[in-house]
């Protein structure tokens, strides 16, 4: 079988970019990472992925005039390199309905919450004050609506022990690494189906 | 230490009622069940008490005509009982203000979901319906909006594999029985307190 080929997007570090560029190399995903792209030319994860020979590209959105066109740069990019699947790793933008479009049901995000709660950008934070027990991280289909799509993978973290947001995001991360290459793997590796907005895995042979 | 001593409302089979007393005369939970109360004479759960010797009794809310009346009337037992924790375990009503101011945060109600995500009649329904997959329960404190109060424990539950939310609900149920006990063991034995609306566990000599 061909390796599905992933292009992922990040603003920052990546470290789930690095996870998953990891997971595939060790041949847990059955896929390769054909480009990484970033929307600041000093996202750390663009020094990552050189040094570990990923293909990058810098798309700032700076350079355009509104969020169609950077997203129509970003796709061109993208269909360039053959991508099958986007992976979100901490990309902080919002996709127009163009890109989302481009990609339908073969964009992933990665959420710091259980979703559907505490969506938005401080997921953590929010969860922490809020006081839960138990919160975790979300991999889910982008749809067009924010942090809304169905959802692939998600793990339960425990609050318990936690002195602040701050530790809760970090014992949060450390599942996301793991959450996203699960994703990626059952997605790419099992078959599945949408039920309504549930992702099931599994052949329909019910 | 005295043991403290609960009221438990039910209105149906009171499955969680069932865990509470057997922990608590296990000795796991430091507290004895002093009186059920029912609104409904024909809750299979008054049965079960009986005959386990637990005292009990049938408040009717079709014999009073308001909500107020008929939540005072079970205020009055509760006190004559000298309950100093009050435990809703199946109980179909809202409870009035009055109630409520009755008991300050020494009201526990349990939720099969993890609050906020999923309040409501159908907590089990709607998560499987939504596609988490991770949902599990809530024990919180009873404040005066629906399933909204400070969180003393949540246990998650993983769906995969359920066919259906009935299935969800059984699996749920099973960590319903365990998160009751624990909740009242920690409120009862541990120090705590809230910060905002979080439950904080521990001395505050941090």
């Amino acid at each position: 079988m061909a390796l599905a080929k992933l292009g992922i997007l990040i603003s920052g570090r990546g470290s789930n970019m690095q996870s998953i560029v990891r997971a595939c190399r060790a041949g847990d995903v059955p896929a390769e990472v054909a480009i990484v792209i970033s929307n600041r030319a000093d996202a750390a994860g663009l020094v990552w992925a050189r040094g570990h020979g990923v293909p990058t590209a810098v798309v700032a959105h700076a350079d355009f005039d509104d969020r169609e066109a950077h997203d129509r740069a970003i796709v061109e990019h993208l269909f360039n390199a053959e991508v099958d699947w986007v992976c979100l790793a901490g990309y902080m933008r919002l996709l127009s309905r163009a890109f989302i479009e481009a990609y339908p049901m073969r964009i992933l995000n990665i959420h710091p919450s259980l979703l559907p709660a505490f969506p938005g950008l401080h997921g953590q934070r929010d969860a922490f004050e809020y006081g839960v027990a138990v919160s975790g991280c979300t991999v889910h289909l982008v749809d067009l609506e924010l942090d809304h799509g169905p959802i692939v993978v998600q793990r339960p973290v425990m609050v318990g022990g936690c002195p602040d947001a701050e530790a809760l995001a970090d014992r949060i991360l450390v599942e996301e690494h793991r959450a996203y290459p699960e994703a990626l793997r059952r997605l790419l590796g099992e078959p599945w189906r949408l039920e309504g907005r549930r992702v099931v895995f599994g052949s329909s042979t019910g």
